[in-house]
């Protein structure tokens, strides 16, 4: 592991949180920390081209290997070179194993020790996925970080059941590790232990002995009050090596971005930002607010005029408010451009914070100001987005 | 009418033909014709920013007075300062009267000498059309070229009642001329009386005597058989005058755009390109394919190797492929800059081969290549599009 492909340079510690600015040097390029990923989950950061993707500050994407299996397939895009190649997009990628959405959106999964059988969401078709076969397919895809396979415990299941499916995950990291071939690729653990403290050190304890070149927390964001979140994060990542990267799995909103930085998280990623742009809901420097409500009918000052998007540099706010009540198709594009714009330069700024030593300050003055979606609201769309996301725009 | 503020200079006139070559100076720039407007009814070319609008080629585009009185309401778009800063296009635009939306889109119409009360499709409501507020919405939409309201017939409609529409749409360009106040737009009048060439002479000789700085085509392209929109094409053109630049309204297919070229054609807007591309129907120099044929689903070559337009330098047939079969909204996009650069491309080779002598041959070479839908089945697709287009993507 000690010439891994990807190699993490820490920068700089803040003495009042334990949030940390970072490198982290990958074969396509070099990905300042903490990042954010945006989601490409079929190959498409939705509505955007690749230069648009670059555009909005990302370095770094996420793609998913369970939706890029069933659909195109993974011959083809390893006919076509790999992923990079496939999407047109030559900066870092890394993939998921599968597991999260093999045990989250297809259904009828019968797990053993061996491995998962699931349906596809698409047409019901019965598929198999190992931890041999999840890094195949990622190896076939090419990404610059791939991940372990592991079993995704629900929220509300009892230790017992978590315990079990921890072991599994466990042995599931060796297989992974032990079929991994290609040497370009860095492969990441993923800790799991769902809400159990105890769970999750014996996750840590059980992956670090294997010394991946990164850890995941994995488990999180599948509908938890945000307290849960935040403690089992803070004390997870407490249990992490300091100097390797660590990621935190589904987490994307603007006030959790700055929380879980100040807990010790690296690396990010979320479909949040880019599915609440394409219903509207959009992130500005008071807090989220909807561009379909009345108050923006007559606004002709952009959106923000504060923000450097090309959204808000070229549109007014009536205008992008016109577009989505139309339906135009504009609408979700200018959205998307601007919440990924707005990610982007909240990461850099706190970046930029934690190596000034004013992180501390730029959390408690970004947290006074920002004014989030209430919990119970947050909830009930958690819920009806995992309800419902296969009918996503 | 000589001073005119958009002004027509012919360059060429093909002796094989009746196509000419020149240039229509407009207060937002010049445009090079034949010129093909893609259309942009509710402010936005669906899914393109104006960049993109502009490097696909166009160099003026439509936009409508029925849809933008609806949504969002002339006073938004005049606090703006007009549509060209609402959309932020600098360009020039042409804006319709709302007349064909009125006749073919809103429900309920009652019509007399004085105008038209017609029911919003979007929500109902109740509204009346004028020859003069047609002019007064346009002139506060600010477009270079604007045009007269005018009655337009069903296809089927029999020789009393096209003439007396006929006889309204006379009247009503009388007022309209009368109700103009802004000196820097150029009103073009619509020759109208369905597929009675009798007809068609007469609003031609009446129009005429007005001395209008340009001359539309209106009432075809509604579901009429093909060659009965290029007959009345061919005989209405020939009797406009040389010196103004003639309108084809609402026709935009590559194998019409060739034929009513060669009838003495300038200019010419459709949906077409950019709706049949959200439906997966791409131009290529050999015909029109849908990207969703089996045959694009293992092609790692770009749709068309000979394209110069981003998707096809970019991506490959079988990413445009998944794109479309996954729903991503990204392929409605991909599929729009291709048709509308196919169609920016064609509409530069024609005039080109104009200018050089050569469009009879540039002629006869695309129509033994280009592989148009068949009648049946394009006729079948208007049929439903004029159905269904408020649902449509």
């Amino acid at each position: 592991m000690t010439d891994s492909p990807v190699s993490f340079q820490m920068l700089k510690t803040c003495p009042g949180s334990r949030a940390r600015a970072g490198e982290l040097v990958t074969p396509h390029g070099i990905v300042p920390t903490p990042v954010f990923m945006p989601v490409g989950s079929q190959g498409s950061v939705k509505t955007l081209t690749p230069e648009e993707v670059r555009d909005v500050g990302t370095t770094m994407l996420l793609a998913n290997t369970y939706h890029l299996y069933l659909r195109p397939g993974i011959p083809v895009i390893e006919g076509a070179g790999g992923l990079h190649k496939f999407m047109a997009w030559d900066g870092p990628i890394l993939t998921d194993s599968g597991g999260y959405q093999v045990f989250s959106l297809a259904g009828l999964r019968r797990i053993n020790n061996k491995g998962v059988v699931f349906r596809s969401h698409i047409d019901g078709s019965e598929h198999t996925l190992t931890p041999e076969l999840a890094v195949q397919y990622q190896e076939s895809l090419g990404a610059d970080i791939i991940m372990v396979l592991d079993e995704c415990t629900a929220i509300d299941s009892d230790y017992a059941h978590v315990e079990q499916a921890l072991r599994r995950t466990n042995h599931w990291a060796e297989r992974c590790l032990k079929a991994k071939r290609r040497s370009d690729q860095a492969l990441f653990g993923i800790v799991q232990g769902g809400i159990y403290p105890e769970l999750r050190k014996q996750s840590v304890e059980f992956l670090t002995s294997m010394d991946f070149p990164g850890y995941a927390i994995g488990g999180l964001s599948i509908g938890e009050p945000k307290q849960v979140t935040l403690s089992i994060t803070e004390e997870t990542a407490a249990l992490l090596p300091q100097d390797k990267p660590r990621y935190l799995m589904g987490v994307g909103s603007p006030e959790d971005l700055v929380e879980c930085v100040a807990r010790g998280i690296d690396i990010f990623d979320s479909a949040l930002p880019t599915r609440v742009a394409r219903n509207g809901a959009l992130f500005t420097s008071s807090g989220r607010v909807n561009i379909l409500n009345a108050a923006f009918a007559e606004e002709q000052r952009p959106l923000d005029p504060a923000c450097d998007c090309y959204t808000c540099r070229t549109f007014s706010a009536v205008y992008l408010h016109h577009l989505f009540k139309a339906k135009e198709l504009l609408a979700y594009r200018l959205a998307t451009i601007h919440n990924l714009t707005f990610i982007s330069n909240l990461v850099c700024r706190m970046r930029d914070a934690i190596l000034n030593g004013t992180f501390p300050l730029f959390r408690e003055d970004f947290m006074v100001r920002y004014r989030p979606t209430d919990e119970a609201t947050r909830l009930d769309q958690k819920q009806k987005w995992l309800q419902s996301r296969n009918n996503d725009i």
